[in-house]
Order: structure tokens, then C-alpha cells, then sequence
């Protein structure tokens, strides 16, 4: 059922969500260099040309459902500042990161080549990255400060890299590992274990019990 | 200056061998997407119906690359039988399999999307990465015998999975980390990094100044 927003909403407008939606469930399917914008419009229901004047070309696209992948990662990046961090936040932090990933798999399923094609697309990425590293930082600093993590300020910098290059490439690993795209990438949780067994010699037993009832508790 | 063995070798073998050379070389500086066989006809200085003589389509050239990265990373898979695997070889494994990666790094780049494309690349790659499964529990097992690693069984299995995944996708990670492709990929000490980040924590202090020395000893 429509909203009464949707149906008030101009038909421009709402062709160019219906191109974006048409494409983000093209890309993830099939991956964005076998997507054309032809298959695009077609299966949106307009012709080429409509869809030409919507956007430029399939990279517009691209860069368009980019925006709202780097508004859904900010977002999950986003720390507690009126206390500090703990396991918990952690654990979301993780689960909504792998929700993004999830939801935007296509671009992480081709990324290097998505990046390379797409310069604007790259220099963002790049600051993604790097929003991530100082984020992912202050978090592990803050669970060693409040003895959750035992890891010295020279363990963190490696860590925040090896976890960030695990949470990056998971869609391409998963993808790899099970043989077929789409395999895994929607459960965040089977993403989250990397990450996690990767702090898991960092951390004492009692943080170990408290992420396995954190992960029964989202059903894992 | 030529080898004797070359000039004596048949002009055919000459021009396929040149063919794949040249490919490697640009599917390595420009990755494999972006190549066409015309580029590759032209770069061998042959036409392009000269090539279609030696290969059927790039992704046949693309397989015997693959046949080539195939018995290099299976060499630096091989472990010692006669005595039980050390740090050495631990850090001589890493080393064999960076070199190897970093030479056919355009497959690492596009990993996904070449393994989606080729049915077979894809089943022969899912089995190196289950032989390299099997490489580094024995390797690891070993170490933890031998007390230069402190993990338990159950540790295992998770810290083989983190190190399969960022080999694998270290390539793609160091391209969009550093902004562009042939970053540091021919560099293996640094994707060994990487590894040897994810197992410090298993390792006494004797072991880590056994790294350190050997990366000086490398010229890290």
C-alpha cells in the first residue's frame, strides 16, 4: 500500500526512486558491471531514454546510492558522547556497519573496481575509511582504558587496520569463500565474527561470555 | 639478449608466450576489466586474428595465467616433512605467497568479479583457498606444539579464516587504502604485516623479536 507521502510526492521524483530502488536490487543480484542501464530501465518499466533523463549515466546512479551507503555508515559510526563507550555499543557498531554492507553489497563486491572507475566515488571511500579509523580507535582505546580490552596503544593501530580490511573486504571474502554471490553478506552476524575473533585474544573470559550472550540474544 | 633455448623454441610458442606476457603485464598496470584482447593484440604487436589463433577469448588467457599463479601459490603452500615447520617457515610462506600474489595481482584486484565470469577459475580458487586452509592449521598446530604459539585448538580455526581473508584481499585493501592500484602490492613484506599483526598476540615476546630481526634481516 502506498503512502499518502508516496502519492503526493511528483512523478519525477518518483520515477528517479524507482530507478535507484530497480538499480541497488540490480547490483546486488548480479553485481554492477553486469548490470547495464538498459537492463535498468527495462526493469523499471521506462525506456532508456527516460531513464537518461533521470541520470546522466549508470556511474551517476552509482554515485547517487553512494550517498545514502556513506549517510547509513556515518551513521553506524557514530560513538556515545556523554559516556564512554563499552561492549555494547561495540556490538552495535559492528551490527549496524554490516547492515549497511549488507544492503549496499554491490559496492563492496567490486569495490576496487567501482573505485577506479569513479573518482568522486574513491575520494569518499577514502574518507570513509579514514572516519572509520579514527572512530574504530577511540572505541578500542576507550574499552583499554576501562580494562574490557588488554592491548597495549601499539597493539591499536595494526588492529584498527586488520579489522577495517576484514570489514571491508567481507562481502568479497564471503563471496569467494561460499562459492556464490549473496551468499552470507545479509547476515551481519556471520560478518561480525571476523571482527570479533579478531579482539577475541584481547579480551578476558567475562567480555568473551558477554559477546556470546550478546550474540544468542540476536539469535546467532 | 635471447637464450639459445628461445631461439630455438617454435615461433608459435614464441607469440603465445609473448601474448601472455603482455597480458599479465597490462591486466597487472591497468587491471584485467579495463584490457581488451585489442589492447593486448596491439601491445604484442601481432592482429587481433593472430591472437584469436593462440586463445579463444581473454578469459582463456586469463585461465592460463591463472594455471601459472595456481602452481606458484601451491609451491608456497608446500611445508617441511622431514622436521616440524618453525617460525622460518611460517615467515617463509608468507613471504612466497605475497610474491606470488603480487605478481598476479590483477586476480586479487578483481577477484570477485573474475571468479563470477569464470566457472572454472572460480572451482580451482575455492580449492587453493581449502588447501591453504589446511596449509596453515598444520603450520599453526605446529607452532602451538612446538610452544612458540599460545593458542588453543579452538583458536585456530578462526585465525586461519582472518588470515586466508586478508591475504586474499590484500591487494584490494592496499589499492583503496593507498588510492591507487599498484600501491604496495610488490612489496610482500608489507601484506605480511598484516598477518603477522593478527598473530602477535599469540606469540611470546622471544618470538616477536624473532619477526623483528627477520624483517630487518629482509629489509623491512
Amino acid at each position: 500500500m502506498q503512502s499518502l507521502r508516496a502519492t503526493r510526492r511528483p512523478a519525477a521524483t518518483r520515477t528517479r526512486e524507482r530507478i535507484l530502488d530497480a538499480s541497488l536490487a540490480m547490483f546486488n543480484a548480479f553485481g554492477e558491471p553486469n548490470v547495464s542501464t538498459n537492463h535498468i530501465a527495462d526493469e523499471t518499466g521506462i525506456s532508456p531514454g527516460n531513464l537518461y533523463y533521470h541520470f546522466r549515466s549508470k556511474d551517476d546512479i552509482v554515485e547517487q546510492l553512494f550517498a545514502s551507503y556513506e549517510a547509513r555508515i556515518d551513521e553506524a559510526l557514530l560513538l556515545p558522547t556523554t559516556r564512554a563507550p563499552n561492549l555494547e555499543d561495540l556490538w552495535l557498531q559492528l551490527h549496524l556497519l554490516f547492515e549497511a554492507i549488507g544492503s549496499y553489497r554491490f559496492l563492496h563486491r567490486d569495490l576496487v573496481d567501482i573505485l577506479t572507475r569513479n573518482r568522486r566515488v574513491r575520494i569518499r571511500f577514502a574518507r570513509i575509511l579514514d572516519r572509520a579509523s579514527i572512530s574504530a580507535t577511540s572505541l578500542l582505546r576507550a574499552l583499554v582504558e576501562t580494562g574490557v580490552l588488554h592491548a597495549r596503544e601499539e597493539d591499536l593501530p595494526p588492529l584498527v587496520e586488520n579489522a577495517i580490511a576484514l570489514v571491508t573486504f567481507w562481502v568479497g571474502y564471503d563471496t569467494v569463500r561460499s562459492g556464490h554471490f549473496n551468499g552470507h553478506a545479509n547476515d551481519p552476524l556471520l560478518g561480525m565474527r571476523r571482527v570479533i575473533a579478531l579482539l577475541a585474544p584481547f579480551l578476558d573470559a567475562t567480555a568473551r561470555a558477554h559477546f556470546e550472550r550478546l550474540a544468542a540474544a540476536y539469535g546467532a
